[in-house]
């Protein structure tokens, strides 16, 4: 059995959603981020970051959204949520999740998590305010050059999707039209159409 | 034939080492920071972001460290720079790649590239003055629970251990003492002196 811990609106939609597509065996935990419960010792023995997601499987525990997308594909592999057998191809996929993950979900942390990089209240306020520029271009190059369609990657849906569709949920809280990324807005209104999506979402709520 | 972009003293030196550890034929080709070549039109059409690393193949461009890495591994795979027959020994070793290029370097990043996250000059200065504290932050987590011994996951040598080198060698260009970590100062000494690194390095003086 896999237990995910998650938190709504934040990126471990990106795992739960997965968890759906590939059928898998699961609960879902909500960690209560009102009261501070990720950085209570219980929450921390559990994933010292005091972040989530986090998968607890058999063998441990995995942090970090691309790991826990990658093990999900790998341990039900007929699901076929990643090239698993050419090494060019999980490239690619790894690379367009490495730059959700440290590119446009940093960009998107700066409006309310810029506290990480720097004390200052003027400081934090100058980094609200190039959110929505620095989101915007993020997303202006996903657009344009590694969007393939219909999918992220190309023909085939993989784990890329809902970290995408994820990420992409943020954009009108992060001050950014997602109009102008047509691409990545039609992308957004089929996933969200999908009962995996639908059963991830519902559960959060 | 697999050609690395790289410049010197940033994270390309990784992938660069990678590549020597793997006994890869490749050729490294050293993208001029100072001129600006990263941004002209030719190295846009090779990586669109802008930054390096970016190692071209036969079938294509690989961008963002850990899928180069991934990807060295899996093409040399005689030379067992990962577990890439267990998914969850996998997953750990992606999740330490994915704290490295999303936490680590992301901190980093705010004392000399902080532009990418604000344009108020005195925010700017802000996000410097936090480097030393939120660099040590994230090396005193790899120290305290991530690193195993003696290599970053353990008994064996893997991709996570060049990248954990790269990103270790900023330490003191960040304001933060490496004595405070000696596991990691440890580990960054016999990195030091592996030929495999002694090449990649010497290449790019």
């Amino acid at each position: 059995m896999l237990t995910l811990f998650y938190a709504p609106k934040t990126c471990a939609l990106a795992s739960h959603i997965a968890l759906e597509e590939a059928g898998a065996t699961y609960q879902a935990r909500r960690v209560d981020f009102a009261s501070g419960e990720q950085t209570k010792p219980e929450y921390l023995a559990i994933n010292p970051k005091g972040r989530v997601p986090a998968l607890v499987t058999d063998r441990g525990v995995i942090t970090e959204t691309p790991a826990i997308l990658v093990y999900i594909a790998q341990t039900h592999r007929a699901r076929e949520l990643a090239p698993l057998d050419d090494p060019f191809a999980f490239a690619e996929l790894e690379a367009f999740m490495s730059y959700l993950c440290s590119t446009v979900h940093v960009a998107h942390a700066h409006r309310v998590r810029g506290y990480r990089w720097a004390d200052d209240p003027a400081a934090l306020e100058a980094m609200k305010r190039k959110v929505p520029e620095s989101v915007a271009a993020s997303f202006d190059l996903i657009e344009r050059r590694m969007f393939r369609g219909p999918w992220a990657m190309g023909e085939r849906y993989t784990i890329a999707d809902p970290y995408l569709f994820t990420l992409a949920s943020w954009l009108e809280g992060d001050g950014v039209d997602p109009a102008l990324f047509p691409k990545v807005l039609d992308h957004r209104r089929r996933m969200a159409e999908r009962p995996q999506v639908k059963r991830a979402l519902a559960e959060e709520a």
